[in-house]
């Protein structure tokens, strides 16, 4: 009699694979689960090794669509990076993942959920976190089979070498509606893509052509831990600058201040596994909202393993020529100025005179 | 008879010289000063030109050292930089400046002090604020004489384009005590420079030659204006990107995040003009207690615009290698990782349980 | 000919009055305005004032309720307190009152507007702040009469001293919906309340009667003075511990602490005059947000000067009763527990060994 | 054979008792220990007890002014406040206490702690990140015996109700140096105390008598869960008053407001068992540093479980008397503050038109 089901997050690797043994040989009936959010992967043979190591049901799922539209967008409005330099790409792929997983879970009937995720990472904790999060009654059935040696998890993939990129640059424009991207053009060759997918697709190629989005950091994981990380997140480097432009020449000074400080909370929430918790809803609304007037197009340029802002437009933006110009003064009053900057020194000129005081008298 | 001394902050260009004989024919005895932080200038020429105007006394001084001593080493330890992006290489020249002028005002017993700072820009600001805060009963004599027609104010004059840039990478190794350069040595070369003044002014070079540092942005000004910005910093980008990977490396997780949020709040005050003020004099103390573990060796590469961090190395690392491997366990047991993961979980599945209440009830 | 029109916010009182007698002399059309905000004010003799100096159009205006619920209630969501002590009663009512003022100005086709705010105080700004955030093209016509010596600003007119309060509490429940008071109930007595200006009114009538809400402070101004205030809020001070009662017990943790920052922020906006700014617009909006679950009700006795909170309940709490028992496991593992103080203690026991090292070394 | 040596934090209570027992059958050895911290006690009793339930060894050990001054002082100057109630009392008893465990464990060559803190509850964690944090390598026993039904563990011991409190205030002087009080009088009686135990045992004392500082709230857990919690700070809750009010009268408004957030991080890290780590020692040395002109005297009185601040002076203070008078201008220009307003409004005037365009053309 089976102990009840289980639904494996199975890559069709080594690893899985003997978890998935090893849950059959315990009694339990298993699901596996493999979902494509865009990875080099031999779907199909997964799919059958699966089956042949006695999987009762083998799910391959298509979440490259809405991982982009609900996952990555999000973090892009959010300039989410994870202590100044991590643009978070594999962190955002776990709960749109263990999502699908639990409610694959749910509509099975499994009681268990399952994955390979080893013991020490900060995937583990991402995974498990969201699906105590949405199916609260759930049991994780972690295994940790001895690892196998296997070659190191990351190599760069999508992205070449800087050295190796093209001499001469690409030059795309992006338009971004409420601080996400609705269309990528490249200029020269008047191609364009309009659909989250596409956008981001072509922008990864892109960026991946020309070397940009390569990272080799040291990183403070969630349990405590320094370790080595290498990333390579060439459409989102892209888009982390082009909407950095895009919100600062749009967005009131004060509320992209807020904002700033909101978008570092959530890269960490993100990093740590906390999408789907309370706060991580309420500050991606409060994002979200800040994003109102981000509209505009970008110009730029990627070239040996960079991204060049080349200019901006939008029909919103807070920037007006002429009231900056030296030239044209408007209602602007260089006395005013004056005025401004002798408040703001009321309180330096007193701590000042304080300070004078107690130096004379000791 | 002189109605008093005014100190003027001049450049030998068209703008302060009219300033100057402006000053003179309103009854003012002028002193001219013209600072030296690294600037291209013929400093030569200026003093003749300003004592073929009539200026009393003509003071050039060169403060490139205690700039970078004091000034951008303070910058680079704390990560300095305004709206995400730009590395406030001019505003915190303007506070070195500043100090030195009104130094020499207290000593000729001026009462003025005067500048050629439009009253649009940042500028005026943070020398007038700094002339305040070090000389509270100072007055500032602005004058705003009709702006002559002049090219560009910012030009690219460090930094070569990086697609003109060598097609092959210089391999630097940058070493940092408390946070602060104390050493750069060009791998190949085997070159080193070891003074503040001389380590800056190399890395100027190098990333000037690779078109390193290179910026066009909108940025939001203190008086709440959009304006555009073009930059270049080529060694502050170096140090930037180096001092980051070397902070990681070896400051606690969570010591960093207390310290990034303020350094934030430190370049808003350089940004704004307030490096002497009591909050930036105590951010400043604090990001300086931050540092104390911030040793070691940073090597990377300079190469068509990007600086790439090759790997880093310290006496003071928190990272343990032998902790982080999965293989060997040390007193790490999984099944901590386990309960860190359910007890984290307790406040997410208590919330959904709740939210699914009342989703059944209504 | 008349040079324009100007609405002046008129008290009545010897300032304004002057102020009124010298706009109609330099050759201005002024129209009176004076906002009932539930102040003690003889309004009739204030009307026939003005008519007497020679206004052209006099408006009084009830704006209770208005200001109850569109200004205060949002402030009580946002437990709004400046510098942790004052519960700016009176920074809030400037906006609301400059708000109609601008309206009447805009409907009468004034281009003018004036008031009596002396010119080191934070109403002149906040006063100021509003109208040109709501109509840019305004101009205010600042006046500073030579102000009479006048009574103290600031007495208690609502509030008894403690030491005269009476010697036995009265009990309230105050009922909560989305952070905001829909119901006040006097349990001995049964009587409630139930709109925003009723309740207001009455927590003020029973604050006052024991006492509640007195401070004697230094703070600290916008212009960068530090200055003596004194204030009584005996209603909002009841409202401040309820809301932070029932808002602890119905909101999440991490929500509540960005909450609380964001909170912060808002206190400070509001002090120093942007309410209408488009950062207190969005922060406000995210408060508003946070407060979707703040339903339910608070006990509390208000005596001698004190509120205390006596229990509360709500439909929406997170106050697992069963869960917390220490008798009651459910599925609540101490094993659990052990793991994530393990996995915590990581970062601390290699922070000690490291320093362990260096001692040792050194 | 032993199975080594326990250090166990005895109270003397039926709960650790029993652990003592439970411990020697699975054949430790076990040393008590006991704190005096300012607890009701029968320290004699509890050795006695000790000894005839076969402890090797009984240390009992009075920290009372370590406790005060190494622990409470630096929370006062923090003005640690835990979700705007809780003043931390217990919290910060915990690190003080453990700290001496762990010296008596190394002293005593013990590889083991234990203590009868609960699975639940917060003490655990503080207790037991404490000992990791200062012992990397010892191995913490925790034992849960089922518990016997005590009595509830927070009952008013040191507080009398507001309600039975005297009918007069007692009126104190509290003088403070760099945030920390140096001495109180009793105004009346003349009476004064000088040292950190004597004049916090005092503080307790007084507002013990007038039931000041009584709290019962609901509170978030580190673990996630929500609580109900008892308590009662009286001297604490003096000395939050009394300190707030003479650090916003001498320090700086920006450096009071950095200065205020670290606080809220200091008092999370205090809740949550964190004292013992890197960032609990850099946020205590930045809010130590930030103390420096804090020196002064606050004059209180304490009545009907109130603390109403009668006034204060310093030698240090920033409060300049004719700078805020209205009628001595000084250098003050209200021409300046004109300046100072519609700068500031430059960006809502901004903001305002560019919505006013858009809501004009669509």
């Amino acid at each position: 009699m089976s102990k009840g089901t289980v639904v494996l997050a199975y890559s069709g690797g080594l690893d899985t694979s003997c978890i998935l043994v090893w849950l059959k040989e315990e009694g339990y009936d298993v699901i596996t689960f493999l979902a494509n959010i865009g990875q080099e992967e031999d779907f199909d043979a997964a799919k059958k090794k699966a089956e042949s190591l006695g999987a009762k049901k083998v799910f391959i799922e298509d979440l490259r669509a809405e991982f982009v539209e609900e996952f990555i967008w999000p973090s892009v409005q959010a300039s989410a990076i994870y202590e100044d330099r991590y643009l978070l790409g594999t962190s955002v792929a776990r709960p749109c993942i263990a999502r699908r997983q639990i409610q694959i879970a749910r509509q099975e009937g499994a009681q268990y959920v399952s994955h390979g995720a080893t013991g020490k990472g900060n995937d583990q904790i991402r995974f498990e976190l969201t699906c105590y999060a949405l199916y609260p009654e759930v049991k994780v059935s972690s295994v940790f089979p001895s690892p196998s040696s296997h070659a190191p998890a990351d190599l760069y993939l999508m992205t070449k070498s800087p050295e190796d990129a093209p001499n001469s640059p690409d030059v795309l424009e992006i338009e971004f509606k409420k601080g996400v991207p609705i269309k990528v053009t490249h200029i020269k060759e008047g191609k364009s893509k309009d659909t989250p997918l596409d956008i981001f697709s072509y922008l990864n190629e892109i960026g991946g052509r020309h070397g940009v989005g390569r990272i080799d950091i040291v990183e403070n994981r969630f349990i405590g831990m320094k370790s080595r990380g290498i990333y390579e997140t060439p459409g989102g480097t892209i888009l982390y600058h082009a909407h950095l432009d895009i919100e600062t020449f749009t967005l009131d000074r004060e509320v992209r201040r807020i904002k700033q400080g909101l978008g570092v909370k959530f890269a960490e929430m993100l990093y740590n596994g906390f999408w789907y918790s309370p706060e991580c809803e309420f500050v991606r609304h409060c994002i979200d909202k800040s994003q109102e007037s981000v509209d505009g197009k970008v110009q730029l340029s990627v070239f040996k393993g960079q991204v060049y802002i080349l200019g901006r437009e939008s029909p919103k933006s807070l920037y007006n020529e002429e009231l900056v110009s030296m030239d044209v003064q408007g209602d602007y009053d260089p006395c005013d100025a004056s005025g401004f900057i002798k408040i703001n020194a009321v309180r330096l000129r007193e701590h000042h005179r304080l300070q004078g005081e107690h130096r004379s008298k000791h």
